[in-house]
């Protein structure tokens, strides 16, 4: 070993055995863990339980495809433009994945991360939560930001996909205090903003996958993971029903030519 | 609806619910299915079987992580350019998932595609299935071109991943015709070619890739989204011992300035 | 010097000096080397003489902005999804520079190199150009191919570039052998086809760079260039008057969900 | 035209023109206008001067290639991994233009820009732009902030494009406010700081960029346009003497396998 010596605990191999996470890729990964587990495993490096990855899983599931997003409306494009290249017409739609459309998730763990760490001790009741969001909440309002994770543009009166997501955490044994606050903000903020805005489900899988323990500079690579499946869905309906012409065309020829206009 | 209606079977919501797939994304998906069971569905719109699903998902392990190939480089060293940018550092690794180095497995899961489209009944037993392959193999030498799948340079004698995902796919009843094919092919090959080489994992999971009826066009897609699990590990992995700078410096300070060289 | 030696013509510094391409950076190249000037040069290792910098910025003014393109729109639209990163929005719109829309010119330059390769001597009159184009055409018409640079959807009875960069071409004396191929089968294609088409600009392009003796492996790199800085121009735009937002609407307002629709 | 209809200013066509920033562009752009004025028009919709052009240039040669950066080499490895897809490689290579890398081009122009939008009046002599200069300096002291611009890990005694850059700006009559204020930092830092720092190229770049009233928000934009060349030049070197494989295995060869790590 020379002084450029990378360590790796990820893959490696030899002449006769591949090892992955320190385990026989062959003998002990394929065919027994599950793909929702295998990406905690390598984000991690270690081994969810059963629970982690169902509530992991979950969170995949409620980020994989939100229909004809931007991102989606440009894997589609790419991939009519440039055919010969399924990686570039994959990546170009996760080059969307930034603060405006999948950074909620993020965001949002982040930021009841950052609030935690700044009590000694976690509440361990309802009361101690709602008392913690409040301040929590009055504070962001004090500030004039937005708490990240409340309010959505279509589900107004609550996105299923929260109160299913808060439902599985439970019956895992798994609300950790990143969904505890986050389940209290949602019952305290309408005292502080005179009124009720829902809990996204972007921002409560934030929190779900900060209570899993994954590392929170990373929380938006889950969000991209879970989109990756979907964009190949895209792909895939691309492929049997085309529709990417017929976006273009639409923009095309309504083109309106006009003057250049250069700044005052 | 205008004429402009833009029709999906994938994600799409009002305001009270969400549909994936025809289901509701809350109620049926999230908690019910798992990641690549959820992968497969999206890109069949068809539900996948238990045991296709762990065919699917021992061919997505064995495509996640290789340690330090050209695609993991590529994402730590972005990501120490850009740090601000995750969804980046994985974009720019997937754009190296091209026809060197993820190639394989979509090409040999079209090129055994392409060659049972030549045989209007698919042979029954192993002497026809040699057959096939001889005459396969014996037609690609004399095109002087290779056979996909076929050779390792690492694993000469056997690459641990082809038996086990053979395994697997019996043990589940899917050991469709590409896989049939691509065994034969491990077979007779020696007689034709005169040496012995071992059927490499991207060949073997290409041909289950096909044998599950994904579509042959995105075959590199699914080797992607593998690879993305992997990335993510691999940014992980740097976030706790970072060897991103290791590597740039490694190349930047021996670099040796020389004369510009214009060609002939 | 170690093993690890890597060779490099192109930038080096050392604490008072920066060094590109051999020169003086400071002194010999900013306010001196133009930016057109500047690209061919680190491309070819060679300065490029005045003729040379105005074909190929012709080029790429010709290259650089068609309006809404699929490029363009997949820019903005990535701008909109994610404004923290100018760098993902810039490289998702490059990303559609593959083989249908920018592929032209790296197609039409590299079929006239090698036709050009078959023929010992080029020809030296118009005679001679017009034997070769004929059998160039009649051999693709035989092979049941296109000819690329052929042929345009909308300028049907001639792309304006294609006459000016000719023009430009003969103006500067570099109207090499792969642009009077290309202008041969201009004049015989219809005896062959029975149909006049147009010499398309993209096809002009390509021949044009192949004449300045730029590598035919990046031709397509050229396109990016000058397509880059008409990216750059659409998110100026984007700026001043969005019309991403609408764009997105326009889609997701039309999207029509319909069942899943398995292959049969 | 309909209520989408999208007005553009860039390229649009008929079939007989093809107008860009409302010029024809075969009879009045190509042959007549730059590629660095171009891009330089593209970006702001109006003509700059040959003055302004030169700036923009030596800007844009400022930044085309530094060598071996991970920019450059990202872009060789995803060509090596990926051949097929040269937008590819260029695109994985300008991902790595974010925060670090390139940042500082528009982070010290926007700096600038903010400090100057504080001031009424800007100061008309050297004793004016010292006095804000001073205060300027002070107030990121005191928020323990860096000054964007200041210092450089190699050009400890004065980065050689700095001063050119200057120089280039003040014959052209181009030495605008920002230029002024950052010329200012660079002469009273020291009082402040206790120590002198070079005034870096990259951030020398960002003021002149601010100073010919290019778009804030781009600014990183024409560092990435600079750099895509440069990375054109890379691909075009590797190709004759590539590289990209050694550096990869390098990485790979000494790659060591340690045990998994999870977090405490």
């Amino acid at each position: 070993m020379t002084d450029h010596a990378y360590e790796t605990a990820l893959g490696s191999s030899t002449k006769d055995k591949i090892t992955l996470l320190g385990q026989d890729l062959a003998e002990d990964v394929m065919g027994t863990v599950g793909f929702g587990e295998l990406a905690f495993w390598l984000a991690t490096q270690r081994r969810p339980s059963k629970g982690e990855t169902r509530v992991f899983e979950a969170v995949l599931a409620a980020l994989a495809d939100h229909g004809f997003t931007p991102t989606a409306i440009v894997t589609r494009l790419t991939y009519l433009s440039a055919p010969d290249s399924v990686q570039g017409a994959l990546a170009a739609g996760l080059l969307g994945g930034g603060s405006r459309f999948l950074g909620v998730t993020e965001d949002c763990g982040r930021f009841l991360h950052d609030v935690l760490t700044t009590v000694d001790t976690p509440p361990t009741d309802d009361e101690g939560w709602d008392a913690l969001a409040l301040t929590t909440v009055e504070n962001r309002r004090a500030e004039r930001k937005f708490v990240p994770g409340l309010g959505h543009h279509v589900h107004k009166d609550g996105d299923p996909r929260t109160r299913r997501l808060f439902e599985i955490a439970a019956e895992e044994g798994l609300r950790g205090p990143h969904l505890e606050l986050f389940a209290a903000i949602g019952r305290v903020h309408p005292r502080v903003l005179g009124k009720t805005l829902p809990l996204n489900g972007a921002g409560v899988c934030g929190a779900a996958l900060a209570d899993l323990g994954l590392p929170l500079e990373l929380l938006r690579g889950f969000a991209l993971l879970a989109r990756t499946a979907g964009l190949i869905g895209q792909l895939a309906e691309e492929l049997r029903h085309p529709v990417a012409n017929d976006i273009f065309l639409s923009v095309d020829l309504n083109n309106r030519p006009v003057p250049p206009d250069p700044p005052a």
